[in-house]
């Protein structure tokens, strides 16, 4: 029915249990396109190149840049991160949903230039889970946890300019959740005009 | 989590087999509050006050509407239909999900005086399959069913200013679908606005 896909944005609290969310959700759902941002930062450990991220020279992402490459960037301290733009084009225009994982400053910058993007946005069910979570990992000092929490207070004033809040409680849950929000979307108006137009033409001067 | 319930509007092109939907809609999901409109036409065979709608004297319906009693009501021809405000408006409040059947004019007049409703037309998969349905029917003439389709010209042109088209092809999967839609309604951040704030309370000046 629908001719263009649906560009989703994820964005969450940090500790809102992202990564893990994101991994079941293209583990069952294959068929969504998963957009890979680009960075000149090196890679850690283990990631690999177009998978993690693509990795960029610093000249290479300066000149996609001029060429207008990238759909949204931004530098952090000495880094570029940017949301390739020919992946993400090509792929609506197939018809392909199109998923982008993304802190909100860039998920913003694409609901503005797609205002058609549906911006989700992942939290824990409340605050004392998200303070458990960031503390169970046992991975950071405390503070890396203030400031992680510093963060969510910036984005809490901020995260009801997103379409939907997706809560989660059971990660199952959350996918099934973002699964049915973006199958839904499909059902919009602005994803039917040819259904819309082929009852407008076929009824127009319509006699039995 | 949601304290506000969510006012869904459904309504359909003549044809799309709306009646048969909603009722294995409100049997599947009986927790929807469905609203029932008010009408100074007299009954049919068959249909009860209270159920089908509220019968009212056309002395009683104006003084509802002068004491700001509907939501919305028309007159056609000679008589009145509207939607009685206390319903719809205490069910909300209590955080109930309420279903108002109703045609595209007063839906979009609710949806002006409601921006949060949430806007549903059914619709046939096809036109040729709404031709099929409206003649399959055996109960309309020639001149009914032209009637229906010029009126679905119209409806066509308006009808982008709905929230989603619910495509009926097999009435479990729209009855899932409508389930889905509002559902999904509940994670919009305007209706969890107290999870918002608790984050946005809790972490300020948050220090582990």
């Amino acid at each position: 029915m629908s001719t263009r896909g649906v560009l989703t944005v994820i964005s969450g609290f940090s500790g809102a249990g992202k990564g893990t969310v994101m991994k079941a959700l293209m583990n069952k759902y294959p068929d969504y396109k998963l957009s890979i941002s680009a960075t000149t930062r090196s890679p850690r450990n283990g990631e690999q190149d177009g998978k993690d991220y693509f990795f960029l020279t610093k000249d290479k992402f300066e000149s996609m840049i001029e060429d207008d490459g990238f759909i949204e960037w931004a530098k952090y301290v000495d880094n570029y991160y940017g949301t390739p733009r020919e992946f993400v084009e090509s792929n609506l225009s197939q018809g392909k949903d199109i998923i982008l994982e993304i802190e909100m400053q860039g998920a913003l910058i694409i609901k503005e230039k797609f205002p058609d993007a549906l911006l989700l946005f992942i939290t824990p069910p409340d605050f004392d889970e998200l303070v458990k979570r960031l503390v169970g990992r046992g991975t950071e000092d405390n503070a890396t946890i203030n400031k992680r929490i510093a963060r969510c207070n910036e984005e809490a004033d901020v995260v009801a300019k997103y379409d939907y809040l997706v809560i989660n409680d059971t990660v199952d849950a959350c996918v099934e959740r973002i699964n049915e929000i973006i199958s839904n979307e499909h059902f919009k108006p602005k994803y039917n005009e040819e259904l819309i137009k082929q009852f407008s033409l076929k009824s127009s001067n319509f006699s039995i």
